[in-house]
């Protein structure tokens, strides 16, 4: 196989025939007969898995315990807490059981609530954080591949702080927790901030969210963490003493991140020949093409066996080689719709003359490396390589992409063409948000995000010192 | 603390008792207000995590795919399989959506087939074998901590093949996997063989099973393995082409283990002290207590960091140490409820004079260890003896609590008492096996399963030589 970067396998002109095509072909997605529901075909549990290992271990090491709730709780107790009832309850799933009319978890707040006043008795077991990985159920009115379906797949973490400022500092510890996540794992496109009172979560004091640019112009609201307050103790009488023996409602905050991101992944990410994965979140980080049929069988099969150790021991990485049984060319053409970061290819010029033919998923460029310089250092280099190509594909995106209006005329401009923007703004000079943001919405744009800053910028509006960016754009 | 084989937390003599008290304080179980659902908590979610690894990896060895299908599929068809729906439909959860009547799934044999149906369209592509770790629901009368719940979590696998033979080989490989996962990892005192006609599960051809004999006597179905033949090929018109392009309906297989396994480890290992796991089954094989006041806090740190070090990395052992803040008497306490299998406390005295004080989980007797004895050989040899004495333990029970009637008498006080026990037979000279079952079920024991057998031994009716061996309980 001479070359492989003038085969375009998939077009990504069209990004909705491109995405529903990929999905399939890589394993990761199958529609369900029935509409909005779906097969997490094994590939895409694969990279959920990844997602799922590197953030327990952080979860792990900071004390937050994995659990399972049940999946159901009581109507009547979704109804008591109004905010999140009323956010809720036109999408839940419903069945009746005994004298039960059960909801099918579509978040856990209140499961959560209900296994803390089982664990807690006492100030001193706070602060208490605990999450699961599991399964939620939405009745969507239109669907789409991981980003509305009505049953998806997240983690869900949930905290009980003994005040406010505990919360807030855990708040702080998982805001920077995704931050990191986002900037030097996935290298999504994205922005962080607070949401406004209109789009934060039913029932929660404050909302902080991730949202990423996807291709098409469309925020994806990839992660959330949320300040409860004590709105949801209250509602349920959950009362802990303190130390002078007074009971008080605790404080509570819950965060989740969903297989929305994988969307988001292969949106953002992929190319024209399919799944394009950052080295962390990749199934798998080196591919092997074995051209059997040109090799002596014997001595290739020593080789790659002294290979497989080093991979796997020395140089700790994931990797994937085709046996005698699957035809290379069919093996390298998967590899790449796959998104395996790194490729070797082993003919018999190669094991002969004792160099590997590689190239990267992100560049196609062959290159002749002597077998003797293929070290750790070596796999490990290009593995960065691939991932600052990724992140500066994805700076440039919103570079381009995310924009600033200069006039008002350009900022209504903006909102008529539906422009993802920004806007540094004197929240103070703003005087009334709401007006400012139903203008906004009238024309089918929200406010995604609002940031504090401390660089030295006038506000759009006032000319007065900016204290906030605002972002704007169509949320999906 | 001198001695803690004096203090029995939890008599096993009321062994419902006992087993409610020891999963609510190991962490392993609470039950949710709704009866029948429970929350899984930490510790016994990471019990389960065990179980998961290591059949997990043995499952990826032999290319068997983990997906994740939707939680429901048609009441429409579940109706399709005459057989399996008669057999599941009293204890199915139900609700409406749209225009469908939806089913939570009991089983996924319905669901596995949809999804083979979207992904394999030749002969070329089986053997074809995939999995999942999930949810399954069904409605139970009677509630017990894993063992019935209305949700439950569970693994199964659904394989598809060309034909019988090949079915049947993978159905080899897997009776001989679970066998040695009983035998070699979990130490249950467990039977393994058919099931009847009866018993055998909803739409299979033939179901083996793997049967704990619990200390109350009752048989727990742990795992079990189903040749489902073409029943559910033909019923959902799934076919195939052959090497002749001839469409023919492919063989099927399933099979699962479930969180019930957990109920039977904790009530045949557990004592009079809590949990007692087996060392690849324990979530922690080692816990360092550390008596913190009595120590130099400077020097004790530098010295556990390097044995954190020399656990992990070395020793590759799963370990916990009590931090400052925790307390050594109430965390040595806590270790013990928790199953862990080996202790090692280290005070004053210990340190100055370069030793550990050692027990195991099974044997209280306190050990002085030289540290420098106290190599990766010295755990892993007495995780070893744990081990054997969980064996040993298990071998006596089961040799003393399945019986073998001497005569008919005995064979039917047996049958009165509800006696655990098991008869050689000639399987055709036991003619009319409907009704000999029909006589054991009038008891309200059953036939657990049939194994055949290779020991010269003569038939309990016939005196002709013995084919089988027929195990006979009460069953859960």
């Amino acid at each position: 196989m001479k070359s492989t970067n003038n085969k375009n396998l998939f077009s990504k002109e069209d990004l909705n025939k491109w995405y529903l095509e990929v999905i399939k072909k890589s394993e990761v997605f199958l529609h369900d007969d029935i509409k909005g529901f779906f097969y997490f075909d094994w590939y895409g549990l694969k990279i959920w898995e990844r997602i799922k290992i590197i953030l327990s271990d952080i979860f792990e090491e900071n004390q937050i315990r994995e659990i399972k709730t049940p999946l159901f709780f009581q109507k009547s107790e979704l109804e008591q807490e109004k905010n999140h009832f009323s956010g809720f309850s036109p999408e839940v799933f419903e069945l009746s059981y005994k004298n039960h009319q059960l909801i099918l978890r579509p978040t856990s707040e209140i499961l959560f609530l209900k296994y803390f006043k089982k664990k807690l008795f006492s100030y001193k077991d706070l602060p208490f954080i605990a999450g699961q990985w599991g399964n939620v159920f939405r009745k969507e009115k239109n669907n789409k591949a991981f980003l509305r379906n009505n049953e998806f797949f997240w983690y869900e973490g949930h905290g009980v702080f003994e005040n406010q400022t505990e919360v807030q500092k855990n708040i702080a510890f998982l805001n920077n927790l995704f931050y990191s996540f986002f900037n030097d794992i996935l290298f999504l496109p994205f922005i962080f901030g607070n949401k406004t009172e209109n789009e934060k979560f039913f029932g929660a004091l404050e909302t902080f969210t991730f949202e990423v640019l996807l291709p098409d112009n469309q925020w994806l609201q990839a992660t959330t963490v949320h300040n409860l307050g004590t709105n949801f103790s209250k509602n349920f009488s959950f009362k802990l003493p303190d130390k002078s023996n007074q009971f008080f409602y605790p404080w509570t905050n819950s965060f989740g991140i969903s297989t929305r991101i994988i969307g988001g992944l292969i949106m953002s990410h992929g190319d024209e020949n399919g799944l394009v994965l950052p080295s962390e979140i990749a199934v798998f980080q080196v591919c092997f093409v074995i051209y059997w049929k040109f090799l002596d069988e014997k001595k290739i099969k020593s080789f790659l066996d002294e290979w497989k150790y080093k991979l796997k021991h020395i140089f700790h990485l994931r990797f994937i080689f085709n046996s005698q049984k699957v035809d290379p060319f069919w093996f390298l053409k998967d590899c790449i719709i796959k998104g395996v970061c790194l490729f070797v290819e082993i003919g018999r010029k190669e094991f002969e003359e004792k160099f590997f033919t590689f190239f990267t998923r992100t560049n196609f460029k062959k290159e002749k490396i002597n077998i003797s310089n293929a070290n750790k250092n070596f796999f490990w280099t290009n593995l960065s390589l691939l991932n600052a190509s990724i992140k500066a594909k994805q700076d440039n995106f919103l570079k381009k992409n995310l924009k600033e209006p200069s006039s008002i005329d350009e900022f209504n401009n903006f909102l008529k063409d539906k422009t993802s923007f920004f806007i540094y703004v004197n929240l103070k000079s703003l005087k009334d948000h709401h007006v400012f943001e139903k203008k906004i919405n009238s024309f089918d744009l929200s406010i995604r995000a609002i940031s504090s800053m401390n660089v030295e910028k006038k506000c759009f509006f006032s000319q007065e010192k900016a204290t906030h960016i605002i972002y704007i754009g169509r949320a999906y």
